[in-house]
């Protein structure tokens, strides 16, 4: 009965909504990261929050299905079950969910954890893995953003470094940063003068490390901007773990990180109803199927692009409804019969890629295959 | 390996971020409802969009398995085949829908649909159901709420109802209405002036379609602050179709629908971070967790509530974690050890409960079932 156990032949062919994946595009955005990080010397260690498929991990990591960063252990055990190794879970870690890393660290040959507290230090110091092996601990750096983190410049940052490097049962690995303020930045010029901003700033931290007797094996630095135009300075960090470069969205598009023509999923809707009175129509996406992220930009930001047709707008959500209209001059209903489709470049991947149990991935119009991302925590 | 497979005993024993049901709550507020129906001698067409799930079907439709309303057709074919007939599917339908529409009428008693223009009049006319059996019609009326509807006192809504009342390939059930205008209500005075008015229209109507010859079987009409506080006019109508009222939520509670103690459902999760030169700490659940739902609201009116700690406020969001802090007054931060659990009441709950592959259903702390609901289109 279920009408999705049927591939279909082409992105003409899907249940409305869906949510496409071009992997043309995809091909491109992963050479590009990996060249990038190539060319400054730099490991890559893509982060698997945006898709988490199995397929696409494959593709990030040349098919070495190593090295990636998760941000869930669901994510960590979907990969780890799969066949992937070298997995860091980037997430603030605490005493409950040391169970399920324990039984991760012992399954993979590398297992990596993050710290940023005198707390969650504790908790790893009197839990012993139980296998004579160490825990594999990065500390999380907080630059200024306010998220998580150990504020860079604080003492604590020492003292958190320092105690992961001098317990037995530790090996520290380094520093990591969410260096979110890139999101803030606006064109390339914006986003490499953050990065190197950001650089300088961990670097000094290693020295401050190093005077203090402590080694810093690696430091690695996430975020979709900075990775993408990256500052000459960042060549002297180990490793970037950027995430959302493979589908961009809207939002990368604005900050400057990336063209329209970058952005590797839409979600595919048909317009269901007209009401002329109010110059508007309704689409059969609502927030389960595009996600409220972005709306509170307002209009004239965002959310989302419906492509070809810069003059519609997202006027609101209800579950299973979008209401589109346009901005000052009249909706030209002729051009939007009920039943015709509509492609949307949604504001946030990550958020609307979540929503979907499938993703149908095209080549061109063709349906090549079709992805099941893993989702829980 | 995945930790869910394990069911927990208790509510502190749920991984975290986890969705809570509980169970007793529901029980009340199931009954509460069908209550209020047969009072006013209206038969209770429950809406599953809420929730999604077999269980809590048969729990609003009293065991019976019949008489519910969807939003989406993979509700219908999820409902269909586990049992349940009678079902609504109350969308604008359009043609590209009509092939899962047949098989689904042809599988069950009785399946329902809705139009609400005339080309998707003209789509079901023009398409017969294949098995020499009309197609079971409700129009849809838009009492001024303008997102989908015929406008109730246009000449559109005489014309398509003598259409469907006419043509020989359709049986016109009649009138049914989403009251969304309840949602502006506050307090159950304001709720029941809004129902009034809107009977009031409904009525209006079907002496308008009687003066055309077109006989007006049943007038359905849905929301749960609407449904939850009766204007008595409304028993004139005869059908409701309510849907959130099972679970609630701060939105429910800040109409006037609810009480705090009548909100069925929460998100349990855990302290992970403090950022005590900001006045604030992250919680292990983020938009992936919560939604973004009611954001826009701002601090003061949403959009979630923590339990038992009305000064936590939710500052922000990324994919995994939450920021809370206070307004104004200092974080006391010993209250909220790292790993200490906290409970969310959502603004929407349609829009969480539809975050998660499991919902933990608990009687006091004792965790008594887990429930799956379905997802996608």
């Amino acid at each position: 009965m279920a009408a999705e156990d049927k591939c279909p032949e082409t992105i003409y062919d899907v249940k409305t909504p869906s949510f496409l994946v071009d992997i043309d595009v995809i091909k491109r955005n992963v050479t590009r990261m990996k060249e990038t990080c190539d060319r400054l010397g730099v490991q890559l260690r893509p982060h698997m929050k945006t898709h988490k498929t199995v397929e696409l991990g494959e593709m990030m990591t040349n098919g070495t299905k190593k090295c990636v960063v998760v941000s869930t252990l669901d994510e960590a055990e979907f990969y780890a079950t799969h066949g992937f190794d070298d997995i860091l879970y980037a997430y603030p870690i605490t005493q409950q969910k040391l169970d399920r890393c324990r039984r991760l660290a012992e399954k993979l040959e590398k297992f990596h954890m993050m710290v940023e507290s005198p707390e969650s230090m504790e908790a790893l110091k009197t839990t012993p893995r139980g296998d004579n092996k160490n825990w594999s601990v990065y500390l999380e750096i907080d630059l200024g953003l306010g998220r998580t983190g150990v504020e860079w410049d604080s003492d604590l940052a020492l003292t958190l470094a320092a105690e992961a490097a001098n317990c037995p049962s530790i090996d520290f690995l380094g520093l990591y940063v969410h260096s979110g303020d890139s999101y803030l930045a606006r064109g390339p010029d914006s986003i490499r003068q953050s990065g190197r901003k950001n650089t300088d700033k961990l670097l000094q931290l290693k020295v401050r490390l190093a005077e203090a007797g402590v080694t810093c094996p690696s430091l690695c630095m996430g975020s979709t901007p900075g990775c993408s135009h990256p500052d000459d300075s960042m060549a002297q960090l180990d490793c970037f773990s950027p995430g959302n470069y493979v589908f961009h969205d809207t939002m990368q598009m604005r900050i400057g990180t990336c063209e329209e023509s970058d952005i590797a999923c839409r979600v595919i809707c048909r317009v269901i109803s007209h009401k002329k009175s109010q110059n508007k129509m309704s689409i059969d996406a609502g927030f389960l199927a595009i996600s409220h992220d972005g709306m509170e930009l307002g209009l004239a930001e965002g959310p989302v692009i419906f492509q070809g047709h810069p003059e519609l707008k997202l006027l609101g959500m209800c579950q299973e409804l979008g209401s589109v209209g346009t901005q000052g001059t009249p909706l030209d209903f002729s051009k939007y019969p009920i039943g015709s489709l509509l492609f949307i470049y949604p504001h946030h991947s990550c958020a609307t890629a979540a929503l979907y149990k499938n993703y149908y991935i095209h080549s061109g119009e063709k349906i090549v295959g079709v992805w099941r991302p893993t989702r829980g925590w």
